[in-house]
């Protein structure tokens, strides 16, 4: 797993600069540059790249042919960047603090913020169409899938969904629903991503899909209890947010125990889903449980 | 051009409906596809799909054909439609009107206005993958080429420099700089989309692109001299906001009439780019001509 977090670190920070279209506008650039970097160096846990990897090599592929993969992961996690920039916005979630420093709209200003969501999500693109060693057609496939995912009926759609329930109670369903999009959708994506940039077969696909879509819902299970249990200091992020907000979580519709119970199931869900893979996905799984166990 | 603008229109109307990844969540999403069909529905003059589907006239593309081309000519106007709602938004020009009705975040919430931008552009690229009658490498181009004209080294990069630059006088070359990046670059995409789709060769494609960088300064051009002219019943949004708002703009640079004159030299060299084509190009001589002779 650090080898591939190093991996999307280095291919993050090449990303960060901005190649204009026009010279005579590049050095007006340096600003919104800045903004780039700011939110790339950010850090985080780099989950969503780490799928990437680990699905491929669950399939066969060997770490040493990892660059074919870079341009995905690195897709992956400035689709998952750009989220939480416009998530944190005044009109969104509003939210002061982001992987343990001020979010980008305080350290810079709203307007910056938007624009660098905006132009992370064409670079996620940008990045697909130029994967180097996968195919047109592979390629295509990725952006068809990253879209999907990421947009009105996936990502956006689950964003959208949580501010409209927020002071309702939801029941376990919908809460199951929202999330399947909000986060579930993306975590996914990254499944599908690694196993066509490696050329998985269909039932391949399927299967690593499938426990993507487990390992999303637990990962959502997870972040609920580290809301209620944890502090700022160790998520990085404002905690006791959503009690606040009077947002129904995991938590407050099953409590902690049960939330942790549906979590460790979910996980198992998952792994069950990988049963047909051998060793190679063996960091598959470590990840699994990582993501599950996780304290931040 | 009316041909093409039905065919816009009558795409734009099937892609408003939102498929959502998982069916739990489906109820909860009309709100946000009201929203979506309100940008939509709003009308506009459409003219970078008329660009696309132009763009591959000239090259001998024969309009029974259009379909192949209709998701490119649709990613576009999705492309366009959400840098206008993000533009509008408090943070950023906050504007109130937009193609003669309230702006979205006006009509809906600032929320809801930033997430349907969110995923219209995501839809953009879904379009573009899904692109039926061109090939995978067709479609990779096709994503490349928007991503890279959207993003931060064009149109997003645009509207940051444009923003920051509010309240200080800028250099023509600034100014065509700032205009290169926050216009001309969508503009000129819309002839790269038109020449791929169609299979242009390279100095065919090359060609259309030369035309499209002077059109998209002839258009910005034209905009700064309706922005003094006309007023909001005419424009459908804001007039003389440049003046108050401090922007350097060609009108300021130039005045009225050597504005005019520059947006007609623009004109003329724009079409000498299209000398190499016969009348197949007419459709696209006449859009120019209705760009820069437009009155809103």
């Amino acid at each position: 797993m650090s080898h591939s977090r190093e991996r999307c670190e280095a291919r993050l920070q090449a990303v960060g600069g901005i190649a204009a279209q026009d010279a005579r506008a590049a050095a007006a650039l340096g600003g919104l540059e800045a903004a780039v970097r700011y939110a790339l160096e950010a850090g985080g846990k780099r989950i969503r790249p780490c799928l990437v990897y680990a699905a491929a090599q669950a399939i066969g592929h060997a770490a040493d042919a990892d660059a074919a993969l870079d341009n995905a992961a690195c897709a992956m996690e400035l689709m998952h960047t750009y989220s939480l920039i416009h998530d944190d916005l005044p009109a969104m979630d509003d939210d002061a603090l982001r992987r343990g420093r001020p979010t980008l709209h305080k350290a810079f200003d709203e307007a910056t913020a938007i624009l660098v969501g905006d132009g992370l999500q064409a670079l996620a693109f940008e990045l697909l169409a130029d994967a180097q060693g996968v195919s047109a057609k592979g390629r295509v496939a990725m952006v068809r899938v990253l879209a999907r995912a990421s947009g009105l009926g996936g990502m956006v759609g689950g964003q959208f969904v949580d501010i409209a329930a927020t002071g309702s109670t939801l029941t376990l369903p919908e809460l199951q629903g929202l999330h399947a999009l909000k986060t579930g959708a993306l975590i996914r994506a990254a499944l599908s991503l690694g196993a066509i940039a490696a050329g998985a077969a269909d039932d391949e696909r399927s299967a690593l899909e499938t426990f993507g879509q487990h390992l999303g819902l637990a990962f959502q299970v997870v972040d609920d209890i580290l809301d209620v249990e944890g502090n700022a200091a160790t998520l990085g992020k404002t905690g006791g947010k959503d009690a606040l907000a009077g947002k129904t979580t995991y938590v407050s519709l099953l409590g902690l125990a049960g939330a942790r119970a549906a979590a460790d199931a979910l996980l198992t869900e998952g792994l069950e889903a990988l049963g047909r893979f051998g060793r190679q996905a063996d960091p598959l799984r470590e990840l699994a449980r990582f993501i599950v166990q996780r304290e931040a």
